[in-house]
């Protein structure tokens, strides 16, 4: 911000040449910049060489966050503040079989906390929330503004896509980002997740930032950098913001695919699934709940999330939202209603041992070959399609016993993904040494736990 | 170049991501940009991204070496197979008062050398060939190919500016640096200069890189690295370069505006002029000589080039040139037919002492500012404004002396210049105790008294 009666001018080419030189930038020329951009004042041509000289020269914390607000207030951020509960959102970078925030949503909401999500599609191997709610018949993900904040208010939970309203600078620099060779910087990853999440009108967020061999960030120093950033970010932005560090060295549960992790949603909010997956749910409501003042500690929030799903009220929550975003909720009691494969076909272990590592970025590629996934944006989905897991790292399996299931609707494609598939499992004589932890850290607790937590109901 | 049979997919997007990734690109990577961009197949966005990652991080020689490859044959390559001399130009990386090329085309040409010499116009605190060219009456420096040859075939030398025809790439790519920050690299500085003048279709070069307060490159270390890479290139791509690493601490001789220049070449030629103007022609001239074989070692070329001018053999080249470019030749024994400024206004020294420095971007400035040069490309030049010295570095003067006369045609411009210019004299007690050299090194002499020159009949 200028001091009024102050007049700076704003030149593209200064901030370009200050970037690539290495000197901060100020709020007042990143401002510039990104609304000049927005309203087409200046030339992508200029854009893309800042892109670069940000992502060889990184930014500092003060530019990361004048970025992230000039692309959030580049557009509608939604008031919320008629609604009395506090809004508290999660949001993941990306993985196979990460279906959390289907469960989340409900959970959140059946403590009494509202979560205004807006989520995205999947691209590459990695899921998207959107596909997925889309496998149930009916359900709407393109609600109107005032659609969303109704199911919020009667619900508590809502669950869109992205609207044209929302950070449209954060669109066009994207879709230059993706042709330019700027995507891999985590000061632009972190503007871009945090300018669209803050436009929600949130109090508080949980970050879920996938590590391993099926995630964005391979290595887990990636992963920590970028989720302090964020952290950092939201921080100075006035939230609340805490990252989980986790496992995606393999998928996350047993089913890839969208109708299938409809199925294993259902399963975990009827309190059954499989243990990681109900674990990083319960491990991530109980910080939602926590920040959204719905649990006086993590541990109170975990119980009560466990609480929540054993006493059905979570798995009630879900359906209501079903009912109020138009989807068929008879799916919870008869999965049948779900999009389904004509064929499946089982994968067999050709040999005796133990599952040493599953290569996690093939498995989600086998699940894009078989159609449930995106090569290109344009590309449609087929939501019946998928992979069942029934042999995960650590587990003994003996020569001929199946190891996976591959429901697919075109042979051909099910040939290529069952060779994938088949590739990414790695089976030894002896079990591994070490366990990878499902969560690697926590980032954040600190800040959260000093300077925010202790008076939630000042905040905001 | 990709083997026959051999079928590569260009990917603008893979070389921008190599490039930003630090890893070398191909000459067929290269080559596909260049001409991708030339024609107009990728758009200004994904080339600024790579302008500002090679700026970033850096070139390879062969990756340097391709790119000018690929800048030259962008466009027309003129074939002077035809003219049975060596043909030998040179180019200076710009100064202030730097008007070398005047003397020098004639001068070598009065050796038997052919200089088919392609310049350009000054901007900035520079000047530039072609406006000095233009100072006298009637001088045409836009000829066609084909009478730059007839001309070239007449007198030996002849001096015109770009053609459309030479080198598109370079136009276009530096129009896109000029906006995008990305005019600052050695590479491609040295893939600009050194695709336009190969594209003259010459046998050798030799280089002037200045250094100091006028140059360019302030310190000598980026002088030599840029002169270390044009003279790799150049011996990459066939020819003998040599670069002379020249002082531009201070204006180069007494004279700066267009017709004084002009004036100081024709006192050069004439065999006066001042020392250090003199010098330096005289040095450059022994290396085209000895380059273009007409000396056998770079002492005899000197030692010849003396004589050239004692004996009036080059200012008759300079007379015919004139004549034949449509100039008006009496210039040469009455300066008083090039342009006249209206006013002339003395600047006296305010104390008595030694001129310890001179700043040189502030004179060159200072002509500007009289109307002598350009701040944008499209602004026009008064010829006949300008400034003459008759203080240099290390010269005693007494309080009340002149130390420069400023020739001017507005009182307004005049009285800026006039404070600009004062501001850039410092004179102290003492004289400076060292004076900088006028060649501070020679970059490439090894290179060609080995490989090249031992029998430059066998060249080409």
């Amino acid at each position: 911000m200028i001091p009024p009666g102050v007049t700076q001018t704003f030149r593209a080419i200064d901030v370009i040449r200050k970037k690539r030189d290495g000197i901060e930038l100020s709020q007042f020329e990143i401002e510039g910049l990104v609304r000049a951009y927005t309203t087409g004042e200046i030339p992508d041509y200029q854009v893309s060489a800042w892109l670069m000289a940000v992502v060889l020269k990184g930014m500092t914390r003060p530019e990361t966050a004048a970025l992230t607000d000039a692309m959030l207030h580049s557009g509608d951020v939604l008031d919320l503040s008629s609604l009395p509960a506090r809004k508290v959102d999660k949001h993941s970078t990306g993985g196979v079989g990460d279906k959390t925030s289907l469960v989340l949503a409900p959970l959140a909401a059946a403590a009494g906390i509202a979560v205004p999500m807006i989520s995205g599609r999947g691209l590459g191997h990695t899921g998207g929330t959107l596909d997925k709610l889309e496998a149930i018949p009916g359900f709407n993900v393109n609600l109107s503004v005032a659609e969303f904040r109704r199911v919020l208010e009667v619900c508590g939970c809502a669950m869109i896509g992205q609207t044209a309203e929302i950070a449209p600078a954060d669109r066009k620099l994207y879709a230059l980002r993706d042709v330019t060779g700027t995507v891999e910087s985590p000061y632009l990853i972190c503007a871009s997740i945090m300018s669209k999440k803050l436009a929600e009108g949130i109090d508080a967020l949980v970050l879920d930032v996938k590590t391993g061999s099926g995630a964005f960030m391979k290595s887990e120093k990636d992963a920590v950098f970028l989720a302090e950033l964020m952290v950092e970010t939201g921080e100075r932005m006035g939230k609340q913001v805490i990252a989980l560090i986790t496992d995606m060295d393999q998928p996350l549960g047993n089913m890839i695919g969208n109708a299938l992790e409809v199925v294993e949603v259902i399963e975990v909010l009827r309190g059954a699934g499989p243990e990681d997956l109900r674990e990083l749910c319960l491990e991530t409501a109980a910080w939602m709940l926590h920040l959204g003042g719905a649990a006086e500690s993590v541990a109170e929030g975990k119980r009560q999330s466990a609480k929540l799903i054993s006493s059905g009220k979570a798995l009630e929550k879900f359906r209501q939202m079903l009912e109020l975003q138009g989807g068929d909720a008879r799916v919870i009691d008869d999965i049948k209603r779900l999009p389904q494969a004509q064929h499946t076909m089982q994968l067999t272990s050709s040999r005796s041992g133990y599952v040493s590592s599953i290569q996690c970025e093939q498995v989600g590629t086998a699940c894009v070959i078989l159609g449930g996934g995106r090569e290109r944006k344009e590309d449609s989905v087929d939501p019946a399609v998928g992979i069942v897991l029934h042999k995960k790292v650590g587990d003994r399996v003996t020569a001929g016993e199946p190891i996976a299931t591959i429901y697919y609707n075109a042979e051909a494609k099910a040939a290529r993904a069952r060779q994938l598939l088949e590739s990414s499992y790695k089976i030894e004589d002896s079990a591994p040494a070490t366990k990878r932890p499902l969560i690697h850290r926590i980032i954040g607790d600190k800040i959260v736990g000093k300077s925010v937590i202790s008076t939630p109901a000042e905040k905001n």
